[in-house]
């Protein structure tokens, strides 16, 4: 469940989708475990890494090789499907960012 | 704990902080807050975002106007403090990622 996306060469994207979960989330952990089989047979997938609270507040970043990739990903029937179900009763609120990564370091060094 | 960063025009900036925290936390949860407070008070901050996990892995996503406001933040004196400290202890091992912000949208809509 924790883990790192490796490092890649930028640039790449990154798709940060931050969102709080309702309380009606039967079914979802299934159809997350789903996606993320899902996305990485995807042309262009990098990586991801998520992360949710005990509030139910997360954040899952997916990584991309381009913006085609991910507008490619974001119509495949079974991601549609996911997309339906929680907009209908998943999510309480999300925000979706694509965004350019320009640059990236890890640490700590001498360890 | 559990919030939003505002939507904002595009482009801007998000810092991609992904990190792992140590055995050893002992002062971790005070400066975490105090640099949050910090952050706040800095030319180009736009929001921020932070989930961790139950297992110690975090994600923490800062927002900014530019990279001008970026590396500013990265020099200033407490914050390069709480840096030195999370490299030296708290951290086993993190990912920074900066990135520039094209597009965001948020949902659900009808809610």
């Amino acid at each position: 469940m924790s883990h790192f996306a490796p490092l890649h060469d930028s640039p790449y994207y990154a798709v940060i989708f931050t969102n709080r979960l309702s309380e009606d989330i039967f079914g979802y952990a299934e159809m997350a475990d789903k996606m993320e089989k899902t996305a990485k047979e995807q042309p262009g997938y990098l990586g991801h890494e998520s992360a949710r609270d005990t509030a139910g507040f997360g954040i899952t970043v997916s990584y991309w090789t381009d913006e085609t990739a991910i507008l490619a990903w974001k119509q495949v029937a079974e991601h549609l499907f996911a997309q339906k179900q929680g907009k209908a009763k998943w999510y309480d609120y999300y925000i979706t960012r694509v965004a350019r990564v320009e640059r990236a370091y890890d640490g700590p060094e001498n360890r």
